[in-house]
């Protein structure tokens, strides 16, 4: 690490490992001037359902030896990781129309979880299937094949979950079409 | 934002805003060896519990106009912030006892939730209270006063969350006696 770590210019981060998974490509490409689906509404609807089994290696790096130990005995696990393939200049976007549609009303990208915003450390929490050595084994993870990873940390409920959290209308709208497809 | 912002050497984060709060220092401190607890237990319990109710505010920078826009029909969100008291050298740690507790068994920085971390982009779940314009008013956030903030994200549950997570003994143990307190 070097002494600009904790620059005026801000904090750098140091990828921990990589992402190793089938998904290539992300499901959304945002625009500038909002997040454009490159696919048919379909196709999308097919590969988030395709995600929820999808099982991924997070590999984390030789340096940081023994820094897992003991996290096989957690179910779940959150994932932070880098959207590599977001180019640089759509981390200036203010607002969007979730996932593109034009449909839903502008909203500020606090508000939605596009990955184009202005830190791109991106969430997700998945089940931990297995751990061999510095390899976890993890379902459920949307991250592309080759993400960076920039934390692993147990999900504990009472510092990362919450009981009956309430989202706008916009959004279940969006949920209930995707789980539509199994139902 | 410079050209330097995805080089190899990593990822450059620029802070959205400033969490202030009534909480002046961190519960924990950490030393070369692990957490050191500076305050005794008891003070501790104390501390966690009134942190449930703590009422603090996120000062999102005036740049990022808009970028809140419909935040105030989630009812949970999550923030990820930086712990800026924590000294560079102790992004080093491989391992830590739990909370500094030696009667815990000595476990890898990826199974605590240590802010000691190599990239301690710590995460927390918290209750939306009120938006006005660029601040927002949240319940339980245990960030210090100052803390610099990396990204306001709204609470999704299939992303975000999960069902019956399980979490080992060294851990319940903790919550029981965080809990003790109120009980």
């Amino acid at each position: 690490m070097t002494p600009t770590d904790q620059s005026p210019e801000g904090f750098v981060l140091h990828p921990v490992g990589t992402v190793k998974s089938e998904l290539k490509k992300p499901v959304l490409g945002a625009t500038k001037d909002g997040i454009e689906i490159k696919e048919d509404m379909d196709k999308i609807k097919q590969q988030h359902q395709q995600i929820k089994s999808l099982v991924s290696e997070l590999e984390i790096s030789p340096e940081f030896d023994g820094i897992l130990e003991g996290i096989e005995d957690f179910s779940h696990i959150m994932v932070l990781y880098w959207p590599h393939l977001l180019a640089q200049e759509r981390r200036s976007l203010r607002k969007v129309h979730p996932m593109g549609r034009k449909d839903l009303p502008e909203k500020g990208i606090f508000s939605t979880c596009s990955p184009a915003r202005p830190n791109p450390v991106l969430v997700s929490t998945v089940r931990l299937l297995a751990r061999e050595a510095n390899t976890l084994r993890v379902q459920g993870l949307e991250a592309v094949d080759g993400s960076p990873i920039i934390d692993v940390k147990p999900f504990v409920r009472t510092l990362h979950g919450t009981e009956n959290p309430s989202i706008p209308d916009w959004m279940k709208k969006i949920h209930a079409e995707f789980e539509a497809k199994d139902e």
